[in-house]
């Protein structure tokens, strides 16, 4: 798998650092795996990074100890880091690795750090009277991760296209009989042998009245004629996140699915053109809405037009409607994320058409490319 | 998908409202999807559920308010339910719910909230002075799911049954040439076709030297004469895990492949014929162990013994060797967990069988019951 150089991780760790002098700690705890993956390039469901001013830290069990060593021997090395065995608790490893390297302050992940865990470090640190403060940090790492470097571009570029070679397998068994599963089987199949390495959610195959559903998944039901059919996928290709919606048409659409159908359309192409550095991404959401808003669908466009895309599915920038309890970004060349706007109309169906853009200096890439007429099976 | 009854639904209420009066507290606050789930019938992956000594209430978005409102009419209906609506922020929701109905005091999963969510949850009761005390809670609905019902052991039963669909099509592909990725592909579609709705886990497809990483995934690796292959995956049916393993030789295995093959079998027997009511999980372990050290592989078999199945793939008991920070439960007829001892020798590689068990009044029955010898393909 590639994986982003020594240089490329001492970059990160540098803006990491920045963050940390500036809020006064000597260290950061790091649990989330995605952001121990951006930091260290350590590829595992567990593992707990100490980042510090000078270097960095990876505690992880038997599981790991041999592949982080590989790791380390490579190009895509590290930079300063120790390895730490963590031979039974997590969290006890923890405390005896920050209380060796002796560091007074350490911020950690409140976003990622249950009450429990807290208060296990708390009252560990407090009982055994170390001389160690903790203070919760919001988004350091996550901020960071918003703009994506040219590794991480290359890797989304690559994953986005490959999803070409995915779509046909699923539109070639999608006739009236075929039942959502086994579409969503075919989907999934083909993404194996697309090379992704797993979905990157699970995947949605929702037909007729389902696709009136914006969450519903697959199940039993078969296509019939008439039915618009909505397939949401993606797979996540060395580490990173794609994702696709088309809806097609089962034999010939009602005159009022492909009013709905050229809506949604529309309102996509909206948000797609609206894409530049310097607006909020709000806007890009305003852009849609108003769109379907202005052809009497706006209320039947429940959900936000968009979420970032990287080592998570849904990460930053949120791409909505303004909201008190999440940050509205100002969008800024190599940032990655969907345009999804839907239209959701129960008894008559739904449709959603999803691609994902990059930001560049002057608008947007598409990453995804694969033609948005209204297909007829 | 067959859901629990209400009148399920009504005892698992009162098991946790017995916890909530012992504690002294109102109501609890329910984060963790699979506890949510297990409480009210609602499938989903966003959603609040507030459970007070006479009611509950069930926080959820545009998305679930349709799916929840037909569970409401069915006879799996939420026992004394009220459906709030999540028009932006859940947070800003549940703060509402808990100042409307107007519990003093509420118990929060402290293993599921966040840092983060918790201060946000206290900074806005602090400053409306709302008179709402909030505290940890530990496993209240965990360890009541360790037991399973009539209902849960039902549907377990049919989860792992229907592993016995999902082998043959992995065997009948494994002979050298073939890749760990079409294995793992012909897994998952075998699972579709039986009916799963997903896979419980990343499928493991582990070859030779692979073999010997107990988790490893499946790579780009062809299969070749002398390999050993260790096949490890599950499938969630109607919300429940199901998890198996066998390891098999592709052509005539070596003498030491074979003893040690022969030593993991008999560790998993003897594990199984240790469970009973009344013993320590830890018990469990220990008699697979000790047979593993009698073999002198004591030192291969790093990893516990097994994990309870359920809503989550891995829930308790867990089956392993004492441990300061887990707790080592008392085996009680109905607790449903694996069966896995593995060796690996890096060089040689590895086996590992994997089994899913139901404790019963006078030992257990074995869920999964494909034969166990070693199979030469």
């Amino acid at each position: 798998m590639p994986l982003p150089s020594t240089a490329a991780l001492a970059q990160r760790h540098a803006r990491i650092r920045e963050s940390l002098e500036t809020l006064g700690l000597e260290a950061l705890i790091v649990n989330a795996p995605a952001n121990i993956r951006y930091l260290s390039n350590h590829v595992g469901t567990a593992g707990t990074l100490v980042l510090t001013r000078d270097d960095a830290h990876l505690l992880v069990d038997f599981r790991y100890q041999e592949a982080v060593k590989a790791l380390q021997d490579s190009a895509s090395a590290c930079p300063g880091l120790s390895i730490w065995d963590v031979p039974a608790s997590y969290e006890e490893a923890l405390v005896g690795c920050l209380t060796e390297i002796a560091v007074a302050s350490a911020g950690f992940e409140a976003a990622h750090v249950t009450v429990s865990r807290y208060e296990w470090w708390r009252e560990t640190i407090g009982g055994r009277k170390l001389d160690i403060t903790l203070r919760p940090t919001e988004r350091l790492i996550e901020q960071a991760r918003i703009v994506k470097d040219a590794f991480e571009i290359a890797v989304l570029r690559n994953a986005a296209a490959r999803l070409d070679q995915v779509l046909p397998a699923a539109l070639a068994i999608s006739r009236a009989g075929a039942t959502e599963r086994s579409i969503a089987a075919a989907i999934e199949a083909a993404m194996r042998e697309a090379g992704y390495e797993r979905p990157a959610f699970d995947t949605i195959v929702a037909s007729g009245p389902h696709s009136a559903m914006p969450h519903y998944r697959a199940g039993t039901r078969a296509l019939s004629a008439g039915d618009l059919l909505v397939l949401d996928f993606g797979g996540v290709l060395d580490g990173y996140c794609s994702d696709l919606t088309r809806t097609v048409s089962i034999g010939a659409p009602s005159r009022e699915a492909r009013r709905v159908y050229d809506a949604v359309r529309d309102a996509q192409a909206a948000a797609i053109t609206a894409v530049k550095p310097g607006i909020q991404a709000s806007a890009v959401d305003a852009a849609a809405r108003q769109l379907l808003r202005d052809r009497g669908l706006g209320d039947a466009f429940g959900h936000g037009t968009g979420h970032g895309l990287g080592l998570d599915i849904h990460e930053e920038p949120r791409v909505g409607a303004p909201r008190a309890d999440v940050p509205d970004l100002t969008l800024v060349p190599g940032m990655v994320f969907t345009i999804e706007p839907g239209a959701y109309l129960p008894g008559m169906g739904g449709v959603r058409i999803e691609d994902d853009v990059l930001v560049t200096e002057s608008g947007c890439e598409l990453l995804t490319t694969l033609p948005r007429d209204l297909l007829t099976l």
